[in-house]
């Protein structure tokens, strides 16, 4: 036997292992045809690598690959299949400088998510995502199915929100601040709709039109029919920096339902009171709200700026509101903010606080200011001013720290109050 | 060294690559015994694959399995156990043609379910089901443990259904049509109980003892205890195709709670408005049900048939309700229906719309009456006939369009409603 | 090629398949250094091996490991991570020999918890868990993030139980009997705060401070802050023998929610009638609790107590209530209770039920004692007698016997009943 020989047999067996097919036939084989074995010698070692081939094939099939990292997560061999547990759990605690109000020292479990979310088939996704936490906030979230026609254009249905707001859109694992701000009054939330999802490398476009949230289930017609639409553009987008853009409109028809309210607390949710409320707006038949989005990303500095506005109209004439924020944030350390497809997504520390670092610090300022008064309705003004401190252990984990100055409010009952809170979040 | 020496130690070396055991070993037994290695190499070459075998060994062990194509399920390596969380969403919307009575037309989160269930030590299973869809769907379904005490023998014992009724048993994902029949009036549901299921090649028995649902929390004692039973027989069973013959009866004694309602719904559940409804019955001190099945499944065509009957004991006489269906579906595409232990199972349709193929498309119609009027009690008739289309696109998901026309009902308020309806459905 | 070079190739080819990465690359440098293959084939050998060894690489990584005997786990390669979905199901029965007062016959679903926990770069863990059940205890369970600083240093912060009572920390899986005993009135249970654990081989001593409850969500300040502390201690522990000594006391600030309420049912949570109940107790400023505890586990046998007082301080004057249970238990077979970490753990028997045993069978006993009136306040005071028999089937699943004789009960309604209860429980 030559030395050729012996490694072009050593070559093909470290194949076999791999491929745990056809070499080592092929192998034995050669051998065979070169007198090196003769047939009884062949068929028995045939014989005698059967099993164990059996199982090295085994062995080296791509496998499902499991993941605990980020709840449960499942992705089958050919990736095609994909079903993961996960959630968010966040605990706020505050304390009030009441200013001629008690609003309520103390802590709460503001958010309490566990979802199931998958792939089917590649082009199928579904999530079901419920909050548990006893808030205003209890009850199904996320509730949808989805189907990619081609890349780009995906068509959904189900229990999602509806297409409004950079910040309203975003997790609040991924917003700058533990509260939306003071024109988060216009959110329109979840609803039961359909509709389509287009996007290009630096666009999207959602669309959909929709009925009752999924937690209505009231007996006339549903409340309100709502069509809206949402468009943003990336006119620079480059390593950890963007610009983005983004405009918003929406047309809700009141339908059985013409009572209405707007109204937004001090950007705490430790207490319940809401500085502004427009209380029962009566004889609603329809409105509208436009919204107005920008934001710059440079690696580790952030501007974010929004303008809500919007119009009921009713027999007794139009009433008008808005609100809008600017805000600003700076990383300590060198990290940036993420964005995926129209919104901010979570931020992901460079390093993890405890073993190879101290996580992400970033410090954070902003204005916001609602307006919920017009005609008769007297739902008040208020304009918030907030400092804030966030510490991302891990990209799972997050601790937030801020004071919050209400700068002016029109409600009658308090003058401006402080407040401090503090916040620890994880995401499972 | 001779060639057949050199292959003797590849044939070796291979085998241990799949058993990454005492092969090796054995190989370097022999080089030694054949003085091709010293004893000093030969301890050297021992203690040198010690570490590259133990993770041979590890990489070569039969491993528990991962799935994600129906939520997440885990399988250990020996079978013995297996643990799954899984669930089901159902969004409905409808369309109301009222004739006298306004039924809301809108959106629906009709079922949100999820699920763990699993086997240990593979006579033990459990299974644990939450429905968190705002409707009187809403908690606890199945929570029950069995035990299999030999092949064909299952003790149970938990919340879980009463065994009655073919399309009462069945998942919604297996059912025909979008809702039960009329007739399921006649529903037990879940109730917290222990019995036994007994199964053959082509029948099974299912009785149980019932006491509360699960989400009765009363002070007083249970509101009822329920005996019930469900017999099933195969006649003909081949390929694709099956008779199904069963019989049900149960026996409800009202305890402390005398009060009965029996009530349905236009086969339609956006809606809230029960078409007929009996009210409170006061005073019934015990009831008992009956039930007979007959379904003929051959290859792409389907006949369903039941008779559902109710008699209420009370000291004022006693009182005879009762109600049935006939529905009959047929397969465009080259796909059956699938059975499993006395129920209809969920469709597994041959091809995967937008991959291989268009999917599972079905044609179903079906006639149901229900009568909840005798003696004092005008609970009314009702007849519907319904016209249905599903596509199920995967195994998960499946759509469903119907037009249902009431063809009688004695409800004054109303003359005869017609209404179209409209179902995306997923399992994960 | 001497054999001592075919050997030293074989050992690297071998570690090849194990390590998969640099070996076979060093192999053929050796060859090629050695003159047995020329450039060429060198060059062609090395990119024939790419492919099979990128396939060895991944088959040979370790992986993360899935496991579904317990819930849904999954582990991640390097042990840093890991999540499970698991859970905790129990029905109850009970008949009542009512003296004087309906207590209510029947069944209920005690408990229904599912949770989600896990590891997060080894140093943080968290969970999060809901009850199901539609019971008292129904809502957000354990909700919290901790961070272990060093072996032995934990802080913690969420939703988690005030540290106090050796039977009240312990799951109701690892406790003897199905409920816990009389002096339970005294369970601070759950509640959002902070603190840190210690522990160290023989002792731990944890300690928090905490607001009002995850499910609590009033609009004023939270209903108290309390803090607590808990030290135990094991004199003695080997094998599966142990001593244990326990002491904790709470001090609460009642805040703005000056009433409390301390009551107990019979030992039996199938109805819901409260034996002793102090009723609204108005104007408590402040209160505190005292608790002490020992146990002993030798072998099959077990002994255990605890006393637990309260005093409540208000302007009429203080008032003082306490309790007590003595209880003790035997295996009949060779099984032992587990204990971790200052609490008793879920008892693992040494044989299955129906495979290789019988599972594991206890025989227990308690006397308990609650006194809920002084001065102004009677709430009454009661003494039961429970004889108990559990049979672990496996490490997932128990049942449960009990007979209750209550000895002794001020309560003007009834005078002693006896009642007679069955438990099913198994955890996911």
């Amino acid at each position: 036997m030559k030395p050729s020989h012996t490694l072009f047999a050593m070559s093909l067996m470290l194949s076999s292992v791999a491929f745990a097919g056809s070499e080592l036939d092929s192998l034995l084989g050669v051998l065979k045809a070169n007198g090196t074995i003769d047939e009884a010698q062949y068929q028995r070692l045939i014989a005698e690598q059967a099993s164990s081939k059996s199982e090295l094939a085994e062995a080296s099939l791509p496998r499902s690959t499991a993941d605990a990292s980020s709840g449960l997560k499942i992705v089958s061999a050919n990736k095609q299949f994909s079903a993961q547990l996960g959630g968010r759990v966040e605990v706020h605690g505050a304390v009030y400088n009441d200013d001629g109000i008690n609003m309520g020292d103390g802590t709460t479990l503001r958010r309490a998510r566990i979802y199931v979310k998958g792939k089917l088939y590649d082009d199928w996704q579904y999530k079901f995502e419920y909050d548990f936490a006893a808030s205003d906030l209890k009850g199904v979230k996320d509730a949808y199915l989805s189907y990619r026609l081609k890349e780009g254009t995906e068509l959904i249905a189900g229990n999602y929100r509806v297409p409004y707001s950079l910040e309203a859109l975003a997790s609040s694992h991924a917003n700058t601040f533990m509260e939306r701000s003071l024109g988060f009054a216009f959110k329109p939330g979840w609803h039961l709709g359909a509709g389509a999802n287009l996007s290009g490398a630096n666009w999207t476009w959602n669309t959909g039109v929709f009925g009752d949230t999924a937690d209505q289930n009231t007996a006339g017609e549903d409340g309100e029919w709502i069509v809206g639409s949402r468009l943003t553009w990336l006119p620079y987008q480059a390593n950890s920096s963007l610009v983005h853009l983004g405009i918003a409109g929406l047309y809700g028809d009141r339908g059985d339902h013409s009572d209405m309210t707007y109204k937004s607390g001090p950007e705490s949710k430790v207490t319940k009171i809401n500085l502004v409320d427009t209380k029962k707006i009566t004889g609603v038949d329809s409105y509208s709200q436009t919204g107005l989005e920008a934001a710059l990303t440079l690696n580790r500095f952030n501007l974010q700026a929004e303008y809500m506005a919007a119009t009921l109209r009713r027999g007794e004439g139009d009433l008008n509101f808005d609100g809008w924020y600017i805000q600003s944030s700076y990383f300590l350390t060198a990290d940036s903010r993420s964005y995926k497809k129209g919104r901010y997504a979570p931020v992901k520390p460079r390093s993890i606080l405890g073993r190879n670092g101290i996580g992400a610090w970033e410090l954070a300022v902003r204005l916001s200011e609602v307006d919920l008064s017009d005609a008769d309705i007297f739902g008040g003004q208020q304009q918030d001013l907030t400092l804030g401190l966030n510490v991302y252990a891990t990209p799972q984990i997050r601790f937030s720290a801020e004071y919050i100055e209400v700068l002016a409010t029109s409600n009658p009952k308090t003058a401006e109050p402080e407040l401090f809170q503090l916040r620890a979040e994880w995401v499972l």
